[in-house]
């Protein structure tokens, strides 16, 4: 078991690791994200490349360190790009971060994340309680919001954390409380705030700071649970210095980049449960 | 005749509806403003999805509460997409709401508006004095600005009453005074800035607001006159505490978010003048 | 040779024509940037269009005054747009600004900046040491950073002037202290800031402040030493009063467009030296 302190320790190292290499993340995502996750990326101290091409997609495996892949405004094409990309990283041993936006919410969403999961050897899975549900449940029912009046909380992380064991991945339920695991351990981050629910795109920029993560850290679970507090401190010191979702974003670019060790060592809340 | 204390008690109404409900605005825009106008929705108090693909645009009205169509940076593929969209919206009743930017600047923006205006029961048009006057004179010497020396605002007004009575729908032409009509009645709002013009993509944000009004309130009319009454006025007050276009914008989503109903009860000047 | 008081006059001279006549910029650019750069257009004063449907680029070069074109995140359509927005663009003899972004990392985009090359009338291109090398050399062994280790300044600048004269274009290099030349003169801008490198889309909008001035000063060269100046000086000023990548971008917006004529006359360091 890694304690609370070990955690911290953990996410310093990373942090300095990645501004130490500048890690560079190939992002295929969504239109309404691509610049607030590619302003994420380099506020984390990484590098940001956005392509979708299919002509480049083997080319840009080749040299980038980490693969997050969005399906937020979708279309075959883009589910086709991702695809290629995932092959191509997967033949290097890139890790791939899946962000599977809205999955749950239409069949064409939910069919192209089982598609990319079929096709992809995804690393890590950073959703919302209704998005991971949609992993393991049918469709029926579920909406991208309410989930938490059909479903309780403990039945979300008892099927996250069966779907990782039986898929081999990382699971990163994110919420008012952060679960993480790899079907074996099980990590809680209490790192966060309200104000990121104001501000569109903090969810997939959460992937984006895993995928950051991951690039240099070779433990998928404990790169996705150091990133998750990472991200929620930094979302816990703009909700500080702000009055709205306006100031909240500029300030959360602002406290990514700012982000002392000392505030990493003291106030950093993150438990392995299992 | 609704009188301007009216207005104001009903636009506090419309805002509280709105984030009691969290109704979901679905969204086919550009890319330019993809990122402002999901803030935007989120900071008035609904919730955004953006998507286009032509596989989920049914799968979406069914859980959809306002359709926000907006023809910037189009393609036919994306025509295409607001078409379907907006006929699956048609049949379950869901309002929707054009903004038809750069219609009369080019003849493809053009057509484009008049095949949504004659596949899609559209319930409101937002636009600019020459988008509008796109919609009922030919596009011969009309370009995006300049309309103002070609035109008096008079002509414009004319044409958007007599254009909202024959096509039944509610038209909003916003400038330094919006004017709102339905070809019966028609509506003033005085609030806005200046410094609005400086950033791009707020006239857009002016149709998400309409839209998000339009998801919780049945009469169209009030609903598009309460929104410009109140996105006008929290520009008003970003316009009092920024310094240029950047603190504006950052500025205008905290004070969407942070409005209060002192503020809308005292300073909203909304006037029916018909 | 100019002076270093008259680039400071000449620059103050451009802006006061860009915000008598505010020109139209066509853009014909990437995701990432699509709104920012909208947003410096606007900042500067002069007004953007975003547009890449083949249906409307002829119809978008009869009123446009300048054409900025921009392959990050580009696919075959969109090449295919800038190819046919650029040839009619150089019929009516509207200046284009090219920012090759990403050219030399894969060779779908070394491709794609050839082909620009080949069949349009590029006036300006603007990239940093390595994606100017990309124009030059084989992109063996060349990636998006790390050129400063491969290559030196003085070898990317004589290649770059050799280049220029060649093509008759002018290529201005930027980095810490930027290089523009048209193959027969050369100058240095010394204006800037390390934040910068620090927020996605910087160096696109460059690109973009080159092509707002371009639209009005008829000497490419002096365009573009002017505007990389004022841009640059615009960073220093938002440096000034920013704590990080956030409020920095956002104090850029406002620096650039309450830039002073006396911080212009006082400020800009641009020096011709040859």
């Amino acid at each position: 078991m890694i304690d609370e302190r070990a955690f911290s320790g953990k996410t310093i190292e990373i942090l300095r690791e990645i501004r130490a290499r500048r890690p560079l993340v190939h992002h295929i995502t969504n239109f309404v994200v691509m610049n607030s996750t590619a302003n994420v990326t380099l506020a984390v101290g990484a590098s940001p490349i956005m392509a979708h091409a299919h002509e480049e997609m083997e080319a840009i495996s080749a040299f980038a360190n980490a693969l997050n892949l969005n399906i937020g405004t979708l279309t075959p094409y883009w589910v086709d790009s991702m695809c290629m990309a995932g092959k191509s990283a997967g033949k290097r041993g890139i890790p791939i971060i899946l962000d599977p936006v809205g999955s749950g919410a239409t069949p064409f969403r939910t069919e192209a994340t089982s598609r990319i999961l079929k096709e992809v050897p995804v690393t890590v899975i950073r959703g919302n309680a209704s998005e991971v549900m949609s992993l393991f449940t049918s469709a029926d029912g579920i909406r991208i919001r309410g989930v938490d009046s059909l479903e309780t909380v403990e039945t979300v992380r008892e099927g996250a954390h069966h779907l990782a064991k039986t898929l081999k991945k990382v699971i990163a339920v994110t919420g008012a409380v952060d679960y993480i695991t790899d079907g074996e351990r099980a990590v809680e981050v209490f790192n966060g705030h309200p104000m990121f629910g104001q501000v569109t795109g903090t969810g997939c920029a959460a992937t984006t700071v895993i995928s950051c993560f991951c690039a240099v850290e070779p433990d998928p679970l404990v790169a996705a649970a150091c990133a998750l507090g990472y991200y929620g401190l930094a979302g816990e010191e703009a909700a500080r210095v702000s009055i709205g979702p306006g100031s909240f974003q500029t300030a959360l670019y602002d406290a990514l980049h700012t982000m002392t060790e000392d505030a990493l060592a003291e106030r950093l809340r993150i438990r392995q449960i299992e």
